[in-house]
């Protein structure tokens, strides 16, 4: 039966809570998955999560402190001395044991480090530390299961009884050489199958896919799905063995990356939800709208500008909102387009070719859209035969020219090595608004000549 | 070293199609993984594509053919007899198998499948294909390894070793009654470490997370993602055992919702790419733009209805693009946000403090904009004070407008079962722009009184 996050549940834990009922809190807990666990967390008050963090033990508490949200994992964090994080950070694998360091303030990195008892757990998290967020080696944990291409099926099998314990997941075994060097891959699945005085370099499988530990996040997310990985090893230039890989961090990530690239989309700048503050809210909002703004204010100096025109022909002025509102829906198409091209590597180099492709797109749609505005406007508005025309005109063009900027910036921020989802949304609705108005004053002055 | 696709090597291989040299053609691609020489085959002519098709082994080309580009597929499958996709499919796994037979023409899946040898798998695809795409069942496979709670260790070992050939991955052991009903799990791990006169039922782990058949596709992402998971068991009302689900096809999965809610917020309607013909591209990017016509359209009505206001007040009708603009960005922003908190199951049903925060919200960006706007347009524009006051009041009131209706809407579709991703993007933003224009005469009225 699949967990549900109730309001009675909440009510029921922060009753026990009150009553300091710790048998029947742990009794109530003991069933939940860790994940579950750090659902009712995230809707309690600090204190309360504060509570249930000292109830429960090292094992589940250091669990759970991963599946927090960011902002209440920090609180938590900042409630806990640096001994206990420690204590918790030592119940981890090493890429969650690092990650939670990371978050940490600069000064409280060292004192927690310092405070963890296993030396070899101490060091590996240290080593991971040193590498960027966005690489292999910053996802990277260093467990996993190690053979010798030397050893026999029976002894490997020995071994592996010793290091799997440590392992919370064993995809695949890797086999190196003698100055640990990855030179194949073994599933467990082939271990049991062979007999067991077979020599594992007679049975390894030589062909293994892995990444640089200075490869980038989004490439090795790219490569496991593409390969339909579990696991990829990691290794340093010289092939000697790092780390892991494991696809539920790339999940994660790739969630992430969605989700922030639907956001930018959107007109939203920075990482926020539904239930964040105002405050928070309004930081990631305003940015956007304020470059929107400052659009509006540009095409209210273009009209301006026009003001003469305008009162000679006020029909034109009727039209100026479709104008704006097309040269937006199509820029952040062509865009989107563009973008998810890009982050899919579909997008080979020949930016001409694109461009004369979203031209003949922008011309076909925009001939569609002209000829049903042109009746509209000539027989429910009554315009000229040469303000028709104009709006006609100016609608193809703005089209085909929205479609162009909209392929163009992409392109053009990737090849400088800017994020293009940035230049989606309001960016290129704004710039098109503005520059669709001012097409279109100038394509009225020359058909009209006011 | 990673497989690069480089227009030498897709040159390299048309010259040895055109010579027909199919030993050199054997031996260039034999080093290569399947996904990586469906990329070669994506980038060839249908000819040159079934000449490697029918060059290479069928076990080889089975792989290659689920990785082909959806369009490429159906045009190699069209040229296949049906004898020679039923030898495909026979190499595939079962989910993989009916995945293909369902792309199909209806009367073709009949003649295919009575053409596979294998009763068994046969059987088994004609299960897979009953189930709805969208559900639990639609992604599982049959293939996995099971045993009864009765066996011991050793006695495993032997039969899994059997079973195991037959599945790519072993993820975990299943467990079962007698009744073959799920009653928990193993990892190959724990089956190694544990003794081998140990009896199954002393070992196995009863808590198993697993999904009905009949669940939405995207719950049981969210759970496998949730809880970490690389494979989910899949049962039916009465725990029957019945395939499972692995991570890989979940990865497909996020990645295709993802850029489908991306397209929609984006305004382009079916799954296309930027490779696609300039038709489908039109067919995908039209329908929104006739949308945001009309509202253009029905903006250019309302300006029409009020054009005696505008001879009047000419300084108004500067400020049209800065109120639609603005209307249109609050309005994205706020949908996404709620769109994306619908998916990931964040947003509760207090749909009156939602929309009670999203007014504070509007209010405090409005302010913040009105207060420049105010600024600009008193001492660069020189409007009058009750011109400034109209324009003011008009952005606050959009603002908070636009807020609501993009929180509204989102929450409203979903409540009556309707992905809520179609409401945001241009519905939301033409939606947003008109009603963003009416509002600013309407209050323009009330004010200036004419």
């Amino acid at each position: 039966m699949p967990f549900e996050l109730t309001e009675d549940l909440v009510n029921q834990v922060e009753s026990l809570i009150q009553n300091a009922d710790d048998k029947a809190l742990q009794k109530l807990l003991k069933d939940f998955h860790y994940a579950d666990i750090a659902e009712i967390l995230d809707e309690l008050d600090l204190d309360e999560a504060m509570y249930i963090i000292k109830l429960l033990d090292s094992e589940t508490t250091a669990d759970i402190l991963m599946e927090l949200d960011e902002d209440n994992r920090e609180k938590v964090l900042r409630n806990l001395s640096a001994k206990e994080i420690a204590e918790e950070i030592g119940e981890l694998d090493t890429d969650d044991a690092a990650d939670i360091i990371s978050e940490l303030p600069e000064e409280r990195q060292q004192e927690v480090i310092s405070q963890i008892e296993d030396e070899e757990h101490k060091a590996e998290i240290r080593e991971l530390l040193a590498y960027d967020d966005d690489t292999a080696g910053g996802l990277m944990a260093k467990e996993l299961v190690k053979v010798y291409e030397t050893w026999t099926v029976a002894g490997c099998l020995r071994r592996i009884r010793g290091q799997a314990k440590e392992v919370t997941r064993v995809h695949s075994v890797y086999v190196v050489d003698k100055k640990n060097r990855l030179v194949g891959r073994l599933s467990l699945k082939d271990l049991i199958v062979a007999k067991s005085d077979q020599k594992i370099s007679e049975i390894y499988i030589s062909s293994v896919d892995c990444v640089n530990v200075n490869d980038d996040a989004e490439d090795v997310a790219r490569v496991m799905q593409k390969y339909d990985l579990e696991a990829i090893p990691v290794v340093d230039d010289n092939q000697i063995l790092l780390g892991r890989i494991t696809i539920d961090d790339i999940v994660d990530l790739m969630k992430e990356e969605a989700e922030k690239d639907y956001q930018l989309a959107a007109g939203i700048t920075s990482d926020v939800e539904a239930d964040d503050s105002i405050w928070e809210l309004t930081k990631a909002r305003l940015p956007w709208l304020l470059i929107g703004m400052f659009g509006g204010i540009g095409a209210a100096s273009i009209i301006n500008g026009f003001s003469d025109a305008m009162t000679k022909f006020p029909a034109l002025l009727m039209f100026i909102p479709l104008i704006q509102a097309t040269a937006g829906n199509v820029g952040v198409q062509s865009s989107a387009i563009v973008v998810q091209g890009l982050a899919n590597d579909t997008i080979d180099g020949k930016l001409f070719s694109r461009l004369l492709k979203e031209f003949l797109l922008g011309l076909v749609n925009g001939l569609a859209i002209a000829a049903i505005v042109l009746l509209i406007s000539h027989f429910v508005f009554k315009t000229t035969y040469y303000e028709s025309l104009t709006i006609c005109v100016a609608l193809i063009t703005v089209i085909i020219m929205a479609a162009l900027i909209g392929t163009f910036i992409p392109i053009f921020l990737d090849k400088r090595g800017i994020d293009a989802a940035v230049a989606t949304g309001p960016f290129i609705t704004t710039s098109n608004d503005v520059f669709g108005i001012l097409m279109y004053f100038v394509i009225a002055k020359l058909i009209l000549g006011f």
